[in-house]
């Protein structure tokens, strides 16, 4: 069944609260993202939030939440509490709390049995009771998973209760809360190569930079978000053009996909240390697979030698982490997988395996391509998971500047 | 000068409420990380805390939050507001909600000064400010920053106040509320294999089971909270025994790896769908390059037959999402990257991709090992990311499962 085209943006009333449930948060075990992520996008929609608050899902909170809300007017969204477990009471208290008892919603019932059926799965008890509503409410639709949200809106008051798993609460709110290119007031610009420290020096006179905000990302290049009012943006991309890798807030895997297709061309990889993570990142792109034709994760030697035919020679002269190895792990995948391009990473993520004159965050990448042979040598400085993210980034970076200047 | 020996522990009254004072916080702009950090250490002291808010940094927002304190009696913990700029009069909207006139502490300004000294700075009167107190508080030495925290205790109340920065907030707490090395409550386990309906089920007559916490995670394994007291955990591990990963926390991936290890035993993949999400989860642990031999990243078809030797009739024929793709995925994969084991995953991870009885979600895994090969067909329901954190898990389950069965 097609989602409902419930549109509640018109129905935000001020003042907005968000709510979370969930013992787990005032154990400190997980911290309440939902409720930042949706503030930011109300923010953008131009109703900011007055307050939030992390509560117990014990019986009782749900019913607080509701009193207040009741007395004060204005809109509550609160996620968590509905899951199938006897112990997620907040359908119960809202009913209470609305004076309405319970009721199967048939379209909640209808979802969750096209759900159960598309997944060749039976559901508990508990899952079909999550189309019971408070007689009144509307559900609304969960793309990701089986408890719809529960709607109820009235004159000044809009009341929005939602499943807390943050994939299932963001599918829905973006759902009912579009953001449209109108409603923002800033861009997204991606960047590769430089850091805060140096994006401070490039811009040290440039008119309203203090305007700009500055998110790194070491795995898929820094966010720079530039309001729309007051930046002078065409000179802005002029003066950060080398390393302006997106100014629609694309992934640098995104981009070089796109870079890819337009040139009607085909890319390989060959990962030692990043252990398939760089594939991974391409093919988080949905329709990557015109141009991404796979790889090999060569995390032992033999599978250098056997899969990539570097020369056992090079490995045992010049070490697994090395240019030679670099190079011919690229020159490998190129040959092997037939792609026009190929993209290797050797390198020492560490904690463990730093050797004489190679420390640990030591990566040598090299990419091969129609004419071209680059090699390029770094050193990272973060834990295990950081230099993995930044080998993959500036892999990226290599093959992005490489199509950037290819005829 | 030495940080006063101030132990706030005793003087710790319930309910417990923290509170933190941020406009970037309600624009969604930054996370409150400091209050879920204080409420995993009141938690493990055997203070839980009943609520967490976040309010904007008015004019008015501490008034509020003191008078319900008043009314209420107990605990509450603010962070943020005492910084050196005007806009920030949380110390004057405590002076007033007391009923005090702020006056400066000698202690306050003597640690401000001594700090100016050992900086070789020179302060603006912004800063010298933060010495002023209401009347009848103590301040509270940072260790880290200028602005001393503020205390409030009388009977049956605790006012504590504390700047914003979090690794202000965090030394300042660490130094009030001592952690004792006793203090731990709780075990992690890690789950495979059920969701939170079935193990509702699986432990509905279960005695303690409403204090166990369950986390699903679709990457790593679920994870479920234990308490060392009030649960049977011999009885939980034996009844919960066909899905219980680990009772120490750990990643199936890293698991699966110990198990591997202890054999002498080794690990090849070959992927399509999650084009090396597999391997990047395997290598994310430390020292797995003692197991983990490398794998196939065969997004493409022509590298299935290249470099895994699957059949291009059987691609032909069957599909390249099928039970004997992936069991030939399998065997290639082992043969050619010498393993004793190889993991095989194909599936369509959406959106687009699906063809007729090959919806969205689709997966095929299968395992070639001694004298084992095996295939699972599964359905997943999320979206892209999801479909393909659901498949590796997936695979990673069926490794795990054979080998706990195998001899």
């Amino acid at each position: 069944m097609a989602a409902d085209r419930l549109d509640l943006r018109p129905r935000l009333v001020a003042p907005v609260r968000l709510a979370a449930l969930g013992d787990e948060l005032l154990r400190g075990e997980r911290a309440d993202t939902n409720s930042p992520w949706l503030a930011a996008r109300l923010a953008a929609l131009g109703h900011p939030v007055a307050s939030i608050v992390q509560v117990p899902d014990r019986r009782g909170a749900a019913a607080d939440l509701l009193a207040r809300w009741r007395e004060e007017g204005g809109t509550l969204v609160v996620g968590g509490g509905l899951g199938p477990t006897p112990d997620d009471a907040t359908r119960e208290e809202i009913a209470t709390g609305l004076g309405v008892p319970l009721v199967e919603h048939p379209r909640a019932a209808a979802w969750i049995r096209e759900r159960e059926a598309r997944l060749e799965r039976r559901f508990g008890p508990g899952t079909l009771r999550q189309a019971l509503l408070p007689a009144g409410c509307e559900p609304v639709f969960n793309p990701l998973g089986t408890a719809p949200g529960i709607c109820h809106a009235a004159a000044g008051r809009l009341l929005l209760v939602l499943p807390g798993v943050p994939h299932e609460y963001r599918a829905i709110c973006e759902a009912v809360f579009p953001l449209d290119a109108a409603a923002a007031a800033a861009e997204d610009w991606t960047l590769s190569g430089l850091g805060e420290d140096r994006l401070a020096g490039e811009l040290a006179d440039f008119p309203g930079r203090e305007a700009l905000g500055f998110y790194p990302n070491l795995a898929q290049g820094h966010r720079l978000r530039v309001p729309l009012a007051g930046v002078d943006r065409e000179a802005l991309a002029a003066r950060l053009a080398p390393w302006l890798v997106s100014q629609r807030g694309e992934s640098l895997a995104a981009v070089v996909l796109d870079l890819l297709r337009a040139r009607g061309e085909t890319l390989a990889v060959a990962e030692s240390c990043t252990g398939g993570l760089l594939g991974a990142r391409l093919t988080a792109v949905p329709g990557a697979s015109d141009v991404f034709l796979g790889g090999v994760v060569s995390y032992a030697d033999t599978v250098k030698t056997r899969l990539l035919d570097v020369p056992a020679g090079r490995i045992a002269d010049d070490g697994a982490v090395s240019e030679a190895v670099a190079r011919a792990m690229a020159r490998g995948a190129r040959a092997r997988l037939d792609g026009d391009w190929a993209l290797a990473v050797t390198g020492i993520a560490g904690p463990g395996g730093a050797r004489p004159g190679k420390p640990v965050g030591t990566l040598h990448l090299a990419l091969a391509g129609p004419g071209v042979e680059r090699h390029e040598r770094h050193q990272a400085g973060w834990d295990r998971d950081g230099n993995r993210d930044f080998a993959v980034r500036q892999a990226l970076t290599l093959l992005w500047r490489s199509l950037r200047e290819a005829p």
